[in-house]
């Protein structure tokens, strides 16, 4: 099992769903991503937070065993973000965006870090990502997502920085976006020319899908989303899905520039991103993962199966 | 192998793709659904037509062994429709409705289907489906599709319709607009509490859903959509996934009452609607089954199984 380092926000979350409304809850793709990963693999995070944020959520991390040495505490406050969701929750409207302590970011990587195999690229401004990497001494697999704003302001930048990923994870919005291309497999084909061996498109409740060059040819892979008996809340189930799939993958010592990669085991961390990311959406914020175990991780990738193999 | 009957639509469409335009073609949920299920079984069709309907297009159909004693022949206009679609061909407009022949149609089933162990209802007004029904003397297997426009103007009747289905094929808006549920599951609860022990939720390029009582308790299963690598032509692919879906259970004498009937089996059928939905986007209308073969479908099947199997 290998170690994972992941870059991204940490903030506190206003939400409304129309299951209720918390005013202040611990969020930020770091976080997501770093709680959802910690039940595959030993995870250290690089982030920026401000004097207000609470000893009991840095807790929650170091309960899943993640190391918080690369965490800053700045003077200020923490990054804020407020959203209400549609009544189908498929949408979400955002209210407010403080950036607080997060507008002045400058990762720095603790000596520790620096030669972790595994490396996760949270939604941060292009050249920051770039910059982390560079301070990592030569991971076995660097990958990340992205955001609309970076692909249509940023470009040029972004392109230099994913240029030298292994994976790109985005959704199909992005995905269309970034490559000019309607069609996802065609979308999946110029995304891989820009860099990235490895693509996977999210489509929220229906799951995602797994872009591979195998002996040559392009080849795709479909993940359904869980079919939830309730979604409560889907804040963080994009970045959960991120964590699960990474998790694996550095839980399996997996390296997608080999094309010997066995493509099932990517689509079993793409089983493990879903998996992740239905369990993110069954309470508010992170709440899940206080009582989440292992044990039920795997029974839903189980549940996976059973629904999918014919 | 059973063999199926199919009453519906025949029809001429008009259709604008971003790809093309065409003023006229075949068309009509029965003319797809039949060829579609032709690869899996012998099919017998009830509809009208009007002294329009060309020979050639008997003749498709009659290539694919397709029994068309059943279809009626009167003085008028054959059902015409014309539509267009969105630049990303997910939704379309319909531009023209012309129901002629279609508005007084009363399906008579000829003495030579009423012993045909298989049923497909296709979207027809609720009181001809069960009228097709009755003059069936004691089919295995009975299900069907609907629409918007039944669920809501003839909900009464379309209830007692559906109450002696085996399963019920709908899209997800048709399923929440039905069951009045926005959750999937809970709408698939609802739906079989009306009557259908199974319930098939069609999602569009996301594939589909299938849920079953299996021992006691729902169980859900999901078939992706296939990637093409370009949609031409969407027309008539939710009826083409009825057809390899009810082909395929036809072709293996399967019989949904039974509390026993493994749900991989229907599973297997619910990717042969998306595998004969797919081949059907790749042409204008009905095109893409002038030479389509079944070694081409059970290569596609294969597709999907490599696709999802991890």
């Amino acid at each position: 099992m290998s170690s994972l380092v992941v870059v991204g926000s940490l903030a506190y979350d206003a939400v409304e769903t129309p299951h209720g409304k918390v005013d202040r809850m611990l969020g930020g793709a770091c976080t997501y991503i770093s709680l959802s990963a910690s039940y595959f693999t030993k995870v250290s995070i690089v982030g920026v937070v401000g004097d207000d944020f609470a000893s009991e959520d840095v807790d929650l991390l170091q309960s899943h065993h993640v190391d918080v040495e690369g965490m800053e505490r700045v003077p200020g406050k923490t990054f804020f973000w407020s959203g209400r969701y549609t009544p189908d929750m498929n949408d979400r409207e955002t209210l407010v965006t403080d950036l607080n302590v997060f507008a002045t970011f400058e990762p720095k990587l603790p000596a520790s870090y620096r030669g972790i195999p595994y490396l996760f690229l949270g939604n941060i401004q292009p050249t920051l990502q770039r910059n982390v990497r560079a301070q990592m001494s030569n991971p076995r697999l660097t990958g990340g997502d992205t955001m609309n704003y970076w692909i249509s302001d940023h470009r040029a930048d972004l392109l230099e920085t994913i240029r030298g990923w292994n994976f790109l994870l985005v959704n199909d919005h992005e995905a269309r976006q970034l490559s000019g291309k309607t069609n996802l497999k065609q979308a999946a084909e110029a995304i891989m020319a820009m860099g990235p061996a490895v693509v996977i498109i999210k489509r929220g409740e229906y799951g995602a899908l797994l872009f591979v060059r195998h002996n040559g040819s392009l080849r795709w892979f479909a993940a359904p989303g869980y079919l939830l008996d309730q979604v409560f809340d889907p804040t963080g189930a994009g970045d959960c899905f991120a964590g699960g799939f990474m998790g694996y993958l550095a839980s399996r010592n997996l390296d997608l520039s080999h094309a010997d990669t066995d493509p099932q085991e990517m689509l079993r961390a793409v089983i493990y991103g879903s998996v992740m990311g239905s369990f993110c959406c069954e309470k508010f914020g992170v709440d899940r993962f206080r009582t989440l175990t292992r044990a039920e991780v795997d029974a839903r990738f189980q549940e996976f199966q059973d629904a999918t193999a014919f």
